[in-house]
Formats: C-alpha cells, structure tokens, sequence
C-alpha cells in the first residue's frame, strides 16, 4: 500500500472532531487530579498485579506519590501492551516526558508534572480542545442526581445492571425507593418506579440506557404472575426476576426511543482476588442469537451491541447486516486491542452497512484517556480504510474521509439522537 | 512484498476457468432479465432494509424501474461493502457504467442498459466466456424434473433441506408422493421413494447431494422402530425423523459414490419481519465434531463442508487435515467477505492437502454474479499464494499458478466426479 | 514496514538460544535414526493419510525404505503446508537436499543421507548447536525411570493423563503400584502413591507436571467419600474420580511449587480409523472460564496454558492479563500454523504483561524438528515485533530483541525454575 495515500488518510482523520458514544467518566469530575488517578485506571493495576505486583499498595491508606511509583516499577513489565502506550501518550502529550519508556525513576517528574497540569485554571477546556470530542457519553446508576454538569458535553446514559441483576439486594431497593420516592416490591409498583426513573434520565438529556450482560443471558417475556412472585423472592440470579426487569427496560426504551445499549459477555468476580475492577472475564459460549426475541419483539428500540470476545465479531457484524436495529458498537475491553479491532472494524465495514456501525468509544474513567484511546483508533481506521476502501478503488479518499466522519461522529449522534 | 510479483500471480490466476461448485442459478433461466433481477439479490434488498429502506418497494405488484430506483437510492449506504463492490463490477463489467458509487441518479441508464445488455441474443454464452466459467452446480428441489438446461454445463445437485426438516408438512410429502410415484410414510416406502430421486438426479449427472444444517443438528442413526414412529409424527423438529432421514441419504451417497455437500450452521428465520432470504442467521455455539459419528460411519462419502461462521474455520481445516473424507469447502454467505475469506484461506492452506480444499463456489442467484464472486477471490487467492507460499521460497511461481487451478477448478473437478 | 529494520529483527532473534519448555523427544534417544523417524511423524502420516495415502505402508513390518519412498509420493500433495515446510528445512539443513519439494524420487537420496548424518558420532551434539537449544522438555509418563539421559539438557516432566482419565484401567493401577510400591486405590493410599511419583520426578530435576483435557473439563473439588468411592468404579469418565484425582495433582504442584502445565481442548480417538497419533481433534464449544474454580483455589501453583482452538486465545490472553497464575504459553498443535500464530502471538503481546508468555515450544518427537519450529516462529516473532512494537515507536530495536529473548527463552526458565 502507498505509504503516502495512509499518512494523508491519517492525517485527516486526526483532524475529525469525536462523538464518544460509551464512557465512564464522572460528569461533575470528568478529568484526572493526580498521576494517582491515571495509574489508578483498573488497567494498570490489575496489568501491573498479574505481573507480579502485590496489592498493597492499591490499599486507600497507601501514599498516592508512593503508589505511583511502585507502580511505574512494575509498568516497564507492560511496555509491550496497548494500554502501555495509552499511558505513554498522556504522559507525552500532557506532561512534558520525552521518551517512551517510563520508569520508576520517572515517577516524581510525572507525578508532579501532573499536579500542575491537570490541576492549572482550564485543563478541562484545554484537554477537551486537545482530544477533539464533541461529547462524552457518561454511566449514571439509576438513582443519580445527574447535575453538577453540562449535559450537552457530558451524556447522561441510565445505566442498570443494579435493577436488573441486583433487584433482590435490600440496598439496591432502597436506592430505588429514594430516588423515585415509590417503595413497592410488585410488579405495577416496580414499573412505576422505573418510569420515573426514565422521566428522569430523560429530562436530563440521556441518550441511551445501557446494561452488561453474563454470556448466558437470554433474555424472553415474563408472564405479569411469574414476574411478581420473583420480584419478592430473595434468590440471587431468579431469571424470571431478571428477564422480566430487563423486558420492561426495552419496553421503557421503546416508549421514549431511547437506544438500549447492550453490553454482551462479562462473567463478574472471576478472579476472586483481583484489584478493584481487574476481576471480570468471559465466556465464550454465547450467542447474539440469545436475542433474537428481544430484538424482534421491540422493531423500534435501537440496539447498540459490544462484544466482549472479538471470536463474536462475526456474529455481531451479521445481526448488523440483518436486523435494523442492531448496531455494532465499538470494541469493547478485552476485544480493544489493535490486533482485534483491525480485524473486527475490517469484518464490519465489508459485511454492514456504514451507518449501522459506531467506530468506536473510549470505556474511559478519566477525560485523559478518551485521546489516546482514540488516537489508537484513528491509526487502525486509517489503514482499514486504505487497503481495504481506497486502494481497490471502491471508494475515494474524500469519500474514505466522509466515511471516516460518520464512524467517529456522525453515526453515533443520528443513533443516538444527540443533537449537542 | 513484491508488487511485482502479486501482479504476476494476479494476472496469471485471473485466466483460470472455474468450476463453481455450488450456487442456486435456475438452470432453465440462468441470468438476470433485468436489473431488477440484479438488485433483487438478497444481499441488497436486506442490506438496504437494515440500512432502514421500508420493505415496501420489495412487494410482488410493485414496479420493477420504481423498484430499482429506490434500491439505488439506499446503496449509497452500503458503499462500503463487499456486496456493494459485486454491484458496480456488474454494473462495470456489463452495463457501460463508468464510476464505482451508482445513485438513484444512475438508476435509469442502468435499467435500460440491462434490460438490452441481458436480453440481447447470445448473452448467455458472452456471459459465460466472460466469466471464464466451465460449469455451474444448481441447487436443486428434490422434485426438480431437470429439464430445460444443459447437464453439462449446469450440473444439478439434489438439495435435502425438505426432505429432512420439512418432511412432517403435507405439502413435502405430497411433492415426494408426485415425484416418485409412491405415497408412503413408513421407513422402507421412504427409503424406496428417496431411493428413485437419488436414480433420478444421477441419471441426470447430479454430482452432489446437499444440505444446510443448523447449528444444533449432531447427526446419528435411528433404530428402523424409532424411525417408523418417527416418519408417523406431525411433530415439528422430531429428532428421530430428522436423524432417520438424513442418515438414509448418507447411505445413498454411498450407494451412488455421492459427495454429500454440508452446509453447516444456519438458523433460518432469526429476523422474523425480513426481507425474502434476508431472515436467517447463525450461533456460534456449533462443532464440527457434532459430525464424528458420521465421518467415521460413511468413509467413502466425500463430506465437502461450508462453515457459516469463520470462527469455525480451524475445525474445518483440522477436520480436513485428519479426516480423508471431509473436504473444506468454499467461504459461506455470511463469512464470504474478503477478511474472512483472507484468514480462512491462509489457514486452510497452511493445514490441509491443498487436493482437501475447494477454494470458491458463488453460491450464487444468478449467473452474473459468478463472474465479481470469483474476482474477489482471485484476488484474495494471489494475495494469500504470493505471500505465504512464494515468498518464503516454499512454491516456485509456477507451482503456486498450478495450485490455484487446483483450487479454482481441479479439486471442484476430482471430488465431484465431474469431468464435463 | 522497513524490510531493513524486519531483516535486522529477524537477524538477531535467530540468534537468540532457546528454552523448548515442551516437547515429546525422549530423553534416552532424542535423535532420529533414520528417514523413516522423520517421516514417521504423525504430521506427515496423517495429512498423507487425508490426502488419500492408504494405511498400509504405516504397519510394523513394512520395509523402513519403502515406506519413506511411499511418504514422499504423497508429500507433494501437502506441499503448501507448513508442516511440509518442516521437512524440506531439516532436509536442505541436515541432509544436503538443495531443492524445495522432495518427491519419491528423492526417497533413497534422503534416506541414504539421513542414515549417515542421523548415526554419525557427534550428530546429537551438532544438532543442538545449530538448533541453539539450552533445554529441551520432555513428557515423561507417570512411571518412567528418568535415567539414560542429562535431565540438565532434557527436562522431565510429569504427564498425569493417564492418572487422571485411565486410572480405572487395571494396567494404569498396576504400573503406579510397580512405579511406588503403593497397591491401593483409597484415598489415602492414592495420594501417598501420587505423592511418591512427585518425589521422584522432583528429584530428577522435573520442572512440570503436565497433562491434556479434554474441551468440557470442567475441574472441581471433590468430597473425600465421593473421590473414595469414585476410584473404587471401574466406570470409565467418572467425573469425581477425574475431577478428584487432577483436584490431587494440583495439590501436589502447590507443596512442590511445581508449574502445572495445562493443554486444553483435545478430543481423542474422533477419527477412529485415523493413523497412529492422527485421530484426535477437538471441539470449540469450551471455555477458560471452566477453570475458575481451580485458578482462584491455587493462587500459588503457576498454570502455563495451551489452548487447541486459535479462536479461544482472546480468552486465553484474557485469562494471563487478569490472573497473576495464567501463563499464556506456546502455539499447540492445529493452532501451530503461521497464519493462527501470528494473530495469536500479536493479540498476546497486545494484551498481556511480556513476562506471563512464553513465546513458543517445538512439541517435538524428535530433536530434529525443533530447529524448523523454532525456525518457524522466529520468523513470526520478528515480524509482530517489528510491526507492532518497534515500527509505532513503543520499543526501540534494542528493546524488541530483548523481549524476543524473554519470549523464547528468560520467561520459560523463570516461569519452570529451570536454572541449568
């Protein structure tokens, strides 16, 4: 391939201002105060523990500049991972470090350097600049206030896997209870609750409501008789209580055309001794054909769909090509490695339509991690649409760019009807 | 790698005649009349209803020329596909048209131009030479006549799907009844009426006996009792009668030294409210060693088997490197994309005799895509060949040539036993 | 990508010697002797044998002669695979063959050669010179003596298969009652004699204990009466007696701090008439997550993985990034193809920490075949190093070397304690 055709792909590409359509960053905090707040992203850590490094000094009491360093200690036993060069990027666009290779020697210069530059009059605004995003998608639980912050920049997405998979918790309920002032265990009072809870979310500007799923999810209609009677029992896991929780959300997603955002695959607390949040795997054996039903029963509810095992990409670029309203959206966690997503976002762009597709979104706790998450994403963009577009001549470069622009921005704000 | 050398390759490969080994062209009326026969091709009336054309336009009384126009209305959104690049070579190739991006605008000159092109006399046999084509395999209902075509160059195939799944229906069995002259429903009238479509399509040159299975199907032989009741049953789905019967047209296979054309992993009518043959789609949740019993039950049975998902390729290729019997088989619907085919064709060709391998079957409507179908893969095919076999210094250039027509038509030649 | 910077790559990492943590060369007669110990290797036997090779040059007592000139009749037939290119590298290495594809007519030629070259004095010695091997592991059954050889240079190891899956057989009790001493089939009395084979392959210098699993083990804790009476049963596949016996091994690689290797997948005897060692494969309806239980219940017993089906290596690079116990390790079998590999290996390095891989391992039969391996993967190496790691700027040349040195050799001694 011509080397000159991909650095100009690229560099227009660079220059395309971004939607992210998924992320976890706090809407009244969006942006990092510390290097503690960087190296404290679960990738790290958990990368950094299943080297070798022991956990203590994740401990709350643990001295933040002490936790930096031990670990950059142990980061140099990652210098070949994506999520590596993640962090090599923010510590070079941001805090003035030259190299590429940082260590524990480094780690007073970076810690400082990031005092000061995360915490100068404007960083928010000037981070925002620099990474080129025109929204940042947010995770709310249910019973979240959601002010503090400009919901035009910061999307507010009702997020629900408490209600679903932790109904039966007493303190799961009681969240419910306040924040929609209607404490009921049936089946009527439940589906009032959740309303409000959508009202809510609405008035607010959300634009998606969203849940992760087990890879045994399947999910079906419950009767009103089988709902009520699990809506009181106790027993983790009822799947009459589950299915019948998430049936209403898709019937409440479809009232207010509200895409339901479907993350599919994670098994929770797998390595049960795990760092904060580095616990969760997956299952390969499931299926998108466990949402068959689902997906023909509410025609007009949009389905975002994330994959956690890239092996599903297939499948999921088929249900794009087939069903209209499934999309295929970004690559999720384990499956966002350059290796996969070349493979996936190529398997999507020659099997689906282009507007069926969402590029990409960043997962990101902290605004710092939204550029080079993305950056990495624009490079494997690039290439794909060199070889696989351009170079054959189906499409030309201007027609490679535009296409290029919906996968970044476009498409995620005509699904999502962000209009911001 | 050398340029040079894949544009040799390419160029050498591009002049090899085919065998298609399998499609669904009507062998009585193998190419289009229309451009509406072109754009009525599944791909494009599914891919532009999931892209969010209302399926009106695809009603039976609808006008063909309004029809076109508006399936070229939504292409646009499927510019990126593979599909799409199968349209424009049509349109290219055929029709005089000059660009690669066809619009609403474009849609009465290529109307008009198909309808002279394709109805002009002798656009069989110009299509034919164009295509580089020496035999089609059909698909073809069990109760076929086979008439009206040439066997030669059109080579049936008795397809199964009915007789297996659909035999319960009283409309299969009165076909059966009709085609046969005998009207039974008890193991030994079975076997004897499926016994004389087996005479029937080999007195015709059938060089295949085919199937499409879905993902849960683990074939094993039936007690001749439990077969009888099963025969009885009205019962949709019935293990016995479906086990029962496919078992028995293993055992024609032998008899008749029949390749049995597997075509494995497709759940029909996932997407209820699609389009025409825009419903079925697949779960991942299948093995090929489902199939053990019967690749050690029928060793003189050539087993040429299709994977819907590419995910499954590498029990293809390894079952194809144990088993003599089982043959890899072309690149399926939903997994025949360019990256898909790609990957798949480098490990099949890096695990198995190349003598276990069919490269590329159209699977086809009709016969105007055979000619774009098999471009793209001969395109993948010099692409794979240059890079993994000539290269590294493992095949001269000449020996790679002489395996692609192996795998673009010899093997199709030797495993089918078709010498027209 | 720079072919300077891929050759200077390629160029330092063949240098690199090897750790080979995985191999069934047999330590008191680690060369071939012959042609006929080369050909012989399932690979060729069986991938002949799938192109239409019948069985009977495979027998005992047919002339080693002949049956090598019948090999290499076959062997043109696999000439696009890579196992093939094994062959003709250990040819044109060792046997002064200069040409690429070795035909019947080359049969006595090889023959003569390899009888002079494999039965010189010295021959071991230069063949692990110009393999730059340091250790090569072997697999040792359960009651092999472990003497007639340098266990410095060829490593035991401990396979337990036949405990775990064949314990009911008679002759397995009765070769663990000779190997011990102990002639029990209690729960107290297995384990003291399991506890016995320990002691003795650890004082020979063992650094694993290894076995192979089947695609639904699914491993667990048993009861003390419920393993009691499982090893009581003749029945064979009783899941406590297995799931009680391998909980045992576990067990004992924790008080020993012994690696327990884990390969995962294989199906046996699927291809029942296949040629000796070619009848197994597999089924990819399997999952990591199957081994939760045993990773979080032996935090401190290190499992190096090998998976069978390429497409569960998301999972398995998963697993090493998330649990600090979970090596990543090698390319088995069907998975040992370049094209598998190479998305393998990238995927790892892109996910997981460089310390919880090792890179690769031979799975030899005979020391002759792990140059060409290696040979094999080096070639890979250098490439997904030069690609994503050196040419992105994440490592500089120096760096990407030294990590290809962890990957073939540092990280497998210090994962097996191997110190010789």
């Amino acid at each position: 391939m011509s080397q000159s055709l991909l650095q100009r792909l690229h560099s227009e590409i660079d220059r395309i201002p971004i939607v992210d359509s998924h992320s976890h960053v706090p809407g009244p905090k969006p942006t990092a105060t510390s290097l503690d707040d960087i190296l404290g992203y679960h990738y790290y850590t958990e990368l950094a523990h299943s080297a070798g490094m022991p956990k203590t000094c994740l401990e709350p009491g643990f001295e933040p500049r002490e936790r930096c360093r031990t670990l950059l200690e142990w980061l140099p036993r990652l210098a070949n991972t994506a999520q590596h060069s993640w962090f090599v990027r923010v510590c070079r666009d941001h805090l003035g470090y030259a190299s590429h290779a940082p260590t524990r020697a480094d780690a007073d210069f970076l810690f400082d350097s990031a005092a000061k530059v995360f915490n100068a009059a404007g960083w928010e605004q000037e981070l925002w600049k620099r990474t080129k995003v025109e929204a940042v998608f947010l995770t709310n639980d249910f019973d979240d206030p959601l002010t503090g912050f400009d919901t035009r920049r910061y999307v507010p997405c009702l997020r629900t896997d408490d209600l679903v998979f932790h109904f039966h918790k007493d303190e799961v309920r009681a969240r419910l209870a306040k924040a929609t002032g209607i404490d009921r265990r049936d089946g009527p009072g439940v589906r009032e609750a959740v309303g409000r809870l959508f009202k809510h979310f609405i008035s607010k500007g959300a634009k998606a409501c969203a849940i992760s799923l087990p890879p045994d999810f399947s999910p079906e209609p419950v009767s009103p008789e089988a709902f009520g009677r699990a809506l009181e029992s106790n027993e983790a896991g009822n799947p009459d209580r589950q299915n019948g929780l998430f049936w209403m959300l898709a019937e409440f997603c479809q009232d207010h055309q509200l895409p339901f955002d479907l993350m599919i695959g994670v098994n929770r607390k797998v390595y049960e001794n795990g760092v904060f949040q580095g616990q969760d795997l997956f299952d390969r054996r499931t299926s998108l054909l466990q949402f068959r039903k689902l997906f023909n029963a509410f025609p007009k509810v949009v389905f975002p769909v994330s994959v956690l095992d890239g092996a599903q990409n297939q499948e999921l670029a088929s249900h794009a090509w087939i069903f209209p309203n499934v999309v295929a959206h970004g690559h999720w966690w384990y499956a966002n490695i350059p290796g996969i997503i070349t493979r996936d976002l190529r398997e999507r762009l020659q099997a689906a339509p282009l507007g069926k597709l969402v590029g990409y979104y960043s997962d990101a706790y902290k605004l710092e991690f939204v550029l080079p998450k993305f950056a990495m994403f624009r490079g494997i963009l690039s290439r794909v649409l060199a070889e696989d577009l351009v170079e054959p001549g189906y499409l030309t470069e201007e027609q490679a760019v535009a296409a290029a622009v919906e996968l970044l921005n476009g498409n995620a704000r005509r699904i999502f009807g962000f209009t911001g």
